[in-house]
């Protein structure tokens, strides 16, 4: 076998979400993911820390366009609006690896360790977008608030995205949650 | 010593406190805590299972008040009122036990896997609420998201409660945040 594969990292990461669905997460080595994809273990190794990095290795990249994308928006633009322009742009790029990330969520969703993990990582992510908000001068609490209420939109439109393929792409469920969002505290 | 003691229970949580604070949560045992208490280990354990419950143990009671404050707002109350109502009503329960949340956060914030059990503890409280509007026959994504957004609500003016004592008590804060939230959704 050759040192070089091609899409080597997305064939280990779609045959470790196949033995995950089948056998259980816990249930999974190394080893049957790398053989399921015709790899070694050295060349898994090479992409991936362990086998939970299959699932969460694409954060640091998720986080890092949320924050590019807020740092990019206009002087002028709100706190709420420069959020909600990286949760579409994260929706966009979620949208693109659609299949995966409903692969990924039956895994994480079948076990209590992978879903505090993912409760972690956005909670992680809501404060990388309060640290992006107070770079543009945005003083606190406003920027944990625009941050917190972000992630809490999003939560609940990734959770539609999952359940529901007719409900519309993802970045169209965002922006109806952020919606409903505003209509329900103007009724306040 | 006799089986019984008067405020046993708050004995023990406020001895455990003090050497979470002084020595760190792992370096403390359950038998340093009752020997600070002046009680026995076996007393400890009648009132906690373990010494994380001393800093989770009135999480059901939380949640006990959140959903039946939701349960308890008249039909025609709209759902982010109804989730304000259960948040001010935490928050007048946490004020009333300010000095004991405040040296909890302390331990908490200094012990990665504690800020992980508040996170997935804030999480079940979502959840919780979520599951109290469905019941007001709230439907979902609406229920879900008024959820999230009070628990996000909640957390920013828990934080500023924790940090500054001149800031107001925790009921008016969180009055600030769910201000704050409406006027951010309006600019939008």
């Amino acid at each position: 076998m050759s040192r070089w594969e091609p899409n080597a990292r997305s064939r280990l990461a779609q045959a470790a979400l196949q033995l995950f669905i089948e056998r259980g997460f816990d249930q999974t080595t190394v080893a049957e993911i790398a053989g399921r994809a015709g790899l070694t273990e050295r060349t898994f190794f090479r992409y991936f820390a362990d086998k939970r990095e299959v699932l969460f290795g694409g954060s640091a990249d998720l986080q890092e366009l949320l924050v590019r994308t807020v740092a990019d928006q206009p002087a002028t633009v709100a706190p709420l609006e420069a959020i909600a322009a990286a949760l579409l742009a994260a929706g966009a790029l979620l949208e693109e690896r659609r299949d995966f990330a409903r692969q990924r969520q039956v895994v994480i969703a079948a076990h209590d360790e992978l879903r505090e993990r993912e409760l972690i990582k956005l909670a992680a992510l809501a404060a990388a977008l309060a640290k992006a908000l107070r770079r543009r001068s945005i003083s606190e609490p406003a920027a944990s608030l625009a941050a917190e209420a972000g992630i809490a939109v999003f939560k609940v439109a990734f959770e539609r995205w999952i359940l529901d393929s007719n409900q519309g792409d993802l970045p169209q469920l965002i922006r109806e949650s952020l919606t409903d969002l505003k209509v329900m505290t103007t009724g306040m």
